[in-house]
């Protein structure tokens, strides 16, 4: 039987929904389940060296409690999404994929984006391995 | 043979898109489908006493569009989305989850959420609920 | 066995989140999946007649990074959401559902919609196609 499996297309670049994608990557990682992430998109210019480094936005939507659930995040020292993708590909099969179609569009190599990237492919590539499993767009 | 199932993690929690949750839940519910919800972040704040007797938001990004559709729903004496997910739980088998983290974000408490929940979880047991079905991120 | 299917939720209206409806439909389509698309609420605004021939808007959370996008997207001649959604209809078994529901709020009939929207639809009849493959909400 095969086994389970979670992959999320990472579309977005605010704080707020890359949390969840953190949180579902490692609690899904850590439960057995194969994990593909493919960012695309404003999820692809977070996962950029300068979008890594670049100060957090949350949804223009939630102005009034982001920065209260930011401010509780930190006093918890909840782990940032990306710090959680990356304890998910040391617990378990996590792999991250650039979408090459947005790199274009940003003009970006793949030396441009974070260490944790495995490998730049498509998106008829991406929904083959995605085939079988639960699949979400974040 | 298993039956069929939807489940949808509740991430948002601007009105045009809760709706959207009670229109697939109750339409799900009354063709005999399996109906899970987990609310997360936004859309757990949407669920609590707080959250659902304060004004509904429409996302900013349909302001333009967003009072003409709500005053067409009322004049269509169309339910709210909180009355379409209790009323799927009468007409079917809809449970209600609450995201276990979300809740430490918030401080929140089961008894700070709306009546119609049923469980505090976190993310695999939903995922583990979720498997072999449709799953949505909204 | 039954083939690959790829089933999308167009609910979002904003041209940033119709671009990867355009292009995961004109991906799968030509790797052989069925296709299906089902257009609600701002996304069924955006295949109206009127919708097509406005101004295409980018999410506001975006804002910053958008109109860069645009641009470079225009210099590499990249064809439009909707002339991939028409591609994708040429090339391989891609179906464009209209929201029933939405069409009442927002007062529509059938010919004020674009000329690719095969049907309109009820959610439960949308779900029974979906069934059994990839499905996403966007």
């Amino acid at each position: 039987m095969a086994g389970k499996k979670l992959s999320i297309i990472v579309f977005s670049g605010t704080v707020d929904k890359l949390m969840p994608v953190g949180i579902l990557a490692s609690g899904a990682a850590a439960s057995g389940y194969e994990v593909n992430l493919f960012f695309t998109f404003w999820g692809l210019n977070a996962i950029s060296k300068r979008g890594m480094s670049s100060q957090p936005q949350i949804d223009k939507n939630y102005e009034q409690m982001g920065p209260m659930m930011m401010t509780r995040m930190q006093e918890m020292k909840f782990p940032m999404w990306h710090q959680l993708v990356k304890e998910a590909k040391d617990v378990g099969e996590v792999k991250v994929f650039a979408c090459s179609t947005t790199m274009e569009f940003f003009g970006m190599k793949k030396e441009d984006l974070a260490d944790f990237v495995d490998e730049v492919v498509g998106v008829a590539t991406f929904l083959d391995r995605a085939e079988g499993g639960i699949t979400l767009f974040i």
